[in-house]
């Protein structure tokens, strides 16, 4: 069903009517409406990159009141879009850039050359890493990203939260609802936080000290933090709040509109650009598993809507009854 | 944990954190991150009530390569919202008001009073019946509400969309994903279409016919349509696109701001009263399991920020703390 055309170097181009930036849950998700739609849908990413899959036990995903393991339900997701003709190619993209037709040409880092009518952007926000030894090794093992996902496995608990800004501010004190004995360490010379949250952190008692960690030790759960001088300080479970990285170069660069390191959309999702869409964590709001299924779900529809509404859709369907 | 009080008119009144008002995937959705985040959770809701019970075979929900039936989904999230502590009311809302303390007060039709900190309103949107023998007992056997859904099914096949006005003309321009035999039956003496619409149905050779229905055949699946005057029409499926009615008086009666049949609401799901949120169906965009279990988490999560940012939610970590 796809079209093999070629670029202006010469080099292989596939045609298809909508490409996913991204193999988490929200460009999953996106991939079996589309699929499911007859839509010629092809997902770039790499599913192992998805944030989804450091988390040992999702329990609240609609739908698995036993729980459910991240790296099991992302396999689950891919299957289920395979089922209706995804294909997954296992890439990063380097490129993406409008065509003539509103059309876009998406260019990989192997050099795989798409050329699609609709985009959805799944790329998620990547974690910034603190450089704190067995930082990864001990994720979702004591060490975790995301309050809302994993505090309520610290009820009660001994809770650090590492980060100088309002980040760590904001996490710990989302983190009341689960304990009161929470520790902010700045991991830098000085906090950052602005007037809002200073005033929670008082008022609530949260800890603050600043502090370098060199390490967390423990070698299947976290048991202790030890601090550049070699003291050992022991915590139940660390939240890591360091901040996000920007990984969105060729979004900026395709000029779309950005605010907060995350992409601006509307009620379609669709983002500053006719025939780009955006869904999950790098479009904003929550960043939950659940969120990002339904942004991946209304995106799609979107994208189903926005492409039949053109001639070529039609023609598309004719192909489809014909071959 | 619960609280008892009394009204005015010395009725228990339970109180609670958040009220969610109907028990569908949105609903459910919100009730599991709430519960999750130690809040004392209400709904108040019928199961059996709920759209995604008809749904026999929903293959697009993230997660379930094999297709899950609506009926099995809900009792899986009905379990696990109760794991987290959630206290299901089977009950209608009758009224539901502001009341002193940025609280409101839910009456249910068994007298069942609420006095809550938070609502969301998760009542969908009831579908309305087109009074064709019939109708309920070969729902999800022949006869469809939903193309993204169901359209699917009826790949090249012969589908007959039945409706008067935009809705019905949307719904077939939909189905040409699926297929190209498409007849909107108006079931009423004229059609009434925006010019919009017009273009589309004539471009896209969609069949139009004015004729009044009687009946749906079939024992365990749609056979065929018999007309007022007796004359059978055979059709693989049907999908019904009458309108949807309007279910939300309680809502009208709160002031909350509404838009075409919809409540308004922004990012965080809130509506245009401070405390009441609002997911799924009854809050717009596309109406889909996905897209409103996202909407469910979304607004849960607003309300647990929207709690936290207030004096009492400290009390309430205190008091969950040393019970």
């Amino acid at each position: 069903m796809s079209r093999e055309l070629y670029d202006e170097e010469g080099n292989d181009m596939k045609e298809c009517d909508v490409v996913i930036i991204g193999c988490g849950p929200a460009g999953l998700s996106a991939a079996i409406f589309c699929g499911r739609a007859n839509l010629k849908t092809v997902i770039v990413g790499m599913p192992e990159k998805s944030q989804a899959r450091l988390a040992k036990n999702i329990q609240n995903y609609f739908g698995f009141p036993e729980g459910v393991d991240g790296t099991v339900l992302l396999e689950k997701g891919i299957e289920q879009a395979k089922n209706f003709g995804v294909e997954i190619i296992k890439d990063d993209v380097v490129t993406a850039a409008p065509e003539k037709e509103k059309k876009f040409v998406i260019k990989t880092s192997k050099a795989q050359n798409l050329l699609s009518r609709a985009m959805i952007i799944a790329t998620g926000v990547p974690i910034r890493l603190s450089g704190i030894k067995n930082e990864e090794k001990l994720t979702g093992k004591g060490v975790h990203y995301c309050v809302s996902c994993d505090g309520p496995l610290y009820k009660n608990k001994k809770l650090a939260i590492i980060g100088n800004g309002n980040h760590a501010a904001e996490d710990a004190i989302e983190a009341l609802s689960y304990t009161t004995d929470i520790t902010i360490i700045s991991n830098s010379p000085s906090f950052d936080f602005s007037e809002k949250y200073l005033g929670g952190i008082k008022k609530w008692n949260i800890k603050t000290v600043c502090i370098k960690v060199r390490e967390f030790k423990g070698s299947n759960w976290l048991e202790s933090l030890v601090l550049e001088n070699g003291t050992e300080l022991k915590y139940d479970g660390i939240f890591m709040a360091c901040g996000v990285a920007g990984a969105l170069d060729f979004a900026a660069n395709m000029g779309l509109e950005i605010e907060n390191n995350i992409l601006v959309v509307d009620e379609n999702n669709m983002t500053s650009t006719e025939g780009v869409f955006a869904v999950g964590n790098c479009a904003g709001r929550c960043r939950q598993i659940a969120k990002n299924v339904g942004d991946g779900c209304n995106a799609a529809i979107s994208v189903i809507k926005y492409l039949r509404s053109r001639e070529l859709y039609f023609d598309y369907v004719h192909k489809t009854k014909t071959t």
